[in-house]
């Protein structure tokens, strides 16, 4: 059986040579205007109405029209565009599978939080700018700000691929990792916090507050002035998710007032932030634009993602990465 | 049995109280002048040909007249004043045991440099600057460049504490480490490359190469442009051992080329470099001013580390961090 695929998703020559290959004997197609970021808005287009399955960004207007679609492939972790219950119902309805390609960006996104992490111990912001005379002043207090993780706290909110990923790489650093999450599923392999504990959690246990939290109705601003206001002294804050689950606002009154340490930011709301938005005025805000899940060569591991899934499709076999 | 102990460590009044309650019932002596830093040069003082034992940086000049001294506690991981093969005749023929404080520095050092890879590998020094727009060409570049670390070639030169302790924190990446040693002695736990090996495996097989090795007379410009000749593409080299070992016109020539992609430097010679060094001059050369082994209340773990090994000097017992 010969399957139309519709491809939204722009990407380099040696990609689409791989998506090619990997889907001969079925149809491609791709829209006028490719994207070029899970950001954009995806256009309409006339042949959407006649695919079977749907690769990259596509419309969620176009999709409830779409008559023949089967299965989705979102090119991206986050499924914001899609995450609400009025789609989950016309999926589930329309028996429409939907995939995600989190396991495309779990190695590069773990390893960027825990670049921050790493980064904001040995304090490398402002050593890489000092030259500091051995046993001046300003040498012993660089040095003495630099901390160990050793034996220090990390909560991690939304426990997916990537906070298990981050598990597996804080191993050796003997620290002590809890997982939040609505309810604990008995497969987390630390120990979970759930709403009620979170006051006390954020108060006096977590050093380091990494949220991974995606971007649905549930999560926007979930870290607002209330839970920005009593934190461990000392506490830092990562954001490797979506910005829209922060209240930036109190992000920044946190931090200027001294009870976040520091805020290591790869999303924001917008990206990026203005020119004069308060948040780059703050010196121990460390921002890096959206730039976690990139790694070399990210399209093809995209298309190999969505090959090794449509290899499965073709054979009747479950799919990995399914989040509908 | 009470001992007279030279201390000439500058520390602060918490880390002092500490050491005169851990040495209570023998005699603490101070110099004059207290010195700040392990790389200054230390003092004469008349009161050390009394000494039975010192901890510090004392001068080798000095511990050469000291007739009442039989053990040495170097206050650093590096010993180069006394790595010598005269000093270490001197302290066989006289039976003075020397240790120093790698147990302090170790899990500091390895973070020091593991911050570093993680660093380069999530270019943090270009993505912190940048507010690229998403989907930009900024924005493509600057994702394209990030590298994750899995299944990369690790060397690690001078393979002592720090060295098996970055083992340990690599294992969940998945990286293939190599140690270089003069001869293997089957306790590394990793593959050893000896001499003979050493410029194949320059040329074709580690990606990081990352240089611990202590300044003595065999290690001077071990690095030189020579070994800077030929590496394999998109190589990176991490110095967190002595500014000594590197002939830094060899390592700016190599970066210059592009034959290395970058460096991370925590340690130069001199320190730091002076103010129109070429080597600052680098775009891919990144210098932290020697703070890879400093953490918060450095003192006190100092003091902690040689507590220990008091307690073991009065009970007879074997020395820890023993190096002659």
């Amino acid at each position: 059986m010969s399957f139309k695929i519709f491809v939204d998703l722009a990407m380099p020559p040696d990609a689409l040579e791989m998506l090619q290959q990997g889907t001969k004997g079925h149809q491609l197609m791709f829209p006028q205007k490719p994207i070029s970021s899970v950001l954009a808005e995806p256009g309409h287009d006339p042949q959407f109405a006649e695919a079977d399955m749907a690769f990259g960004q596509p419309d969620p207007a176009a999709i409830a029209r779409a008559g023949h679609l089967k299965w989705i492939h979102v090119s991206s972790s986050g499924i914001t565009r899609y995450d609400n219950p009025q789609f989950r119902a016309l999926m589930a309805g329309r028996k429409i599978a939907v995939t995600n390609s989190a396991g495309v960006y779990q190695e590069a996104c773990a390893e960027h939080v825990f670049s921050f992490m790493l980064a904001q111990a040995r304090n490398l912001p402002a050593s890489l700018k000092s030259r500091a005379v051995n046993g001046s002043k300003e040498w012993h207090t660089l040095r003495g700000s630099n901390r160990t993780l050793r034996g220090q706290t990390v909560l991690i909110l939304g426990f997916g691929d990537i906070g298990k990923r981050l598990v597996e790489m804080l191993r050796p650093f003997d620290m002590n990792v809890i997982a939040y999450r609505r309810k604990a599923r008995g497969d987390e392999g630390v120990p979970v916090v759930t709403p009620d504990q979170l006051p006390h959690t954020l108060a006096s246990v977590a050093d380091h507050i990494i949220n991974i939290l995606p971007d649905n109705l549930e999560s926007r601003h979930f870290f607002n002035a209330a839970r920005f206001a009593r934190l461990k002294p000392g506490a830092i804050f990562y954001n490797i998710g979506r910005g829209t689950t922060v209240d930036q606002d109190a992000l920044r009154d946190a931090l200027h007032a001294g009870r976040l340490k520091a805020a290591w930011l790869d999303v924001t709301e917008p990206e990026p932030l203005p020119e004069h938005h308060p948040l780059l005025a703050e010196p121990n805000c460390f921002i890096t634009p959206h730039l976690a899940g990139g790694h070399l060569d990210e399209a093809k591991t995209l298309v190999g993602h969505f090959l090794k899934n449509f290899e499965r499709f073709v054979n009747g076999q479950p799919l990995i990465d399914r989040v509908m």
